[in-house]
């Protein structure tokens, strides 16, 4: 592990007990009483709760759904995934020689050490810097646009299956098929967790539904942002 | 509406700005320029990091699994109907005459205001009093279990379907099945809620699973607790 010290200069964060940074930094694999996914249960609670807070000032004029929409998009595992490769936890992280910890997991296992050490102020003010000051776009769910549809429609529910994972274990893709029963079409999607292949699928479904699915499509997704 | 300081009686908290109490308890069908849906999605992020945080100094002996379960009972739409019940929340809303507005929604929405009003302070003595002091067991997640036991046992995953809705829109009924395709059993479900109905639907079919599955899921839920 890198000094304490370097890490905390990264952090941007100097802990008065130091002794959290370790724990949220050692993972069970290597450090069996860890109390590292506590840390990462706390500090996704929070980390929601500040984006939830800062998004809801920052655009006082926007309805819930952008709000929900943008908050998806700043709390996303890529989104998390990268902010904590650059911050190179995963390099300063104990763990045991055959697990590869993924990096969103250990940066809310960070967070929820902040907080623990340093309260909202200092929680809220990681979070403002290093997630919070890069630029995202709101996520449109897909699955309920493509299950508004299907519902309004067809009178069915859209239905998903994992057509294939590829991949070793740590970085497997799902390939997920999107039907609505009934109908010959299929929206296809693949990407790293289930729920986000089942979106790209969603999408891939609503672009092909017949036009006025389309046009209606295009007017929903307007509303909702 | 009741007089603004009866329901703030109720609450157990008084505003300095009582403005926002009336904004929270005005709903869009009525008011169309209501922040009421902006407060929903504030209040649903500061409880879920209020009863996250609490629960997480309540229990420093609990991993993160039970405090997961643990906090899906609190923040449960049962939950917080009961609660907004007990406080009567609807007969104080103002809203469309066709419309009925959720209580749950009203209580997020009453908790966003209050945290606008208070800060974290107030917001968390309002949690305490009113959710957290209830009697709550963890919930299990039965489609995570379902899941788990499908993928390893059968190589495929648990499907879902709306067999039907009953009911006015309001209170409406789903009633849902849950399927390990290849698989003839059928488990069966119904709630008020879509995603309320499929875990019932998969904790169902868990029971009839033949009995290796049975043994093993009740040794799962054990070490999930």
């Amino acid at each position: 592990m890198q000094t304490l010290d370097a890490i905390q200069r990264r952090l941007g964060y100097r802990f008065r007990r130091v002794r959290l940074l370790e724990q949220a930094l050692s993972h069970p694999s290597a450090v069996p009483n860890s109390p590292f996914e506590r840390y990462e249960f706390l500090g996704d609670a929070v980390l929601d709760a500040v984006v939830a807070i800062l998004l809801f000032k920052r655009h006082p004029d926007r309805n819930e759904a952008y709000l929900t929409n943008l908050k998806s998009a700043y709390v996303t595992r890529s989104m998390l995934e990268a902010v904590a490769a650059r911050l190179r936890l995963t390099e300063t992280c104990v763990c045991g020689q055959t697990t590869s910890v993924r990096p969103d997991d250990l940066l809310e296992a960070v967070i929820g050490a902040i907080f623990l050490d340093g309260g909202w102020k200092h929680a809220g003010a990681f979070i403002c810097r290093h997630i919070l000051s890069r630029r995202a776009r709101p996520l449109v769910d897909h699955k309920t646009l493509l299950y508004t549809a299907a519902r309004r429609r067809y009178g069915t529910d859209p239905q998903y299956t994992v057509a294939r994972v590829t991949g070793p274990h740590h970085i497997r893709t799902f390939h997920v098929e999107a039907r609505i029963p009934g109908l010959r079409r299929v929206g296809r999607g693949a990407d790293s967790t289930r729920k986000a292949a089942e979106l790209r699928a969603a999408r891939d479904l609503l672009r092909k539904l017949p036009s006025r699915s389309g046009g209606r499509n295009r007017g929903t997704k307007k509303t909702v942002l």
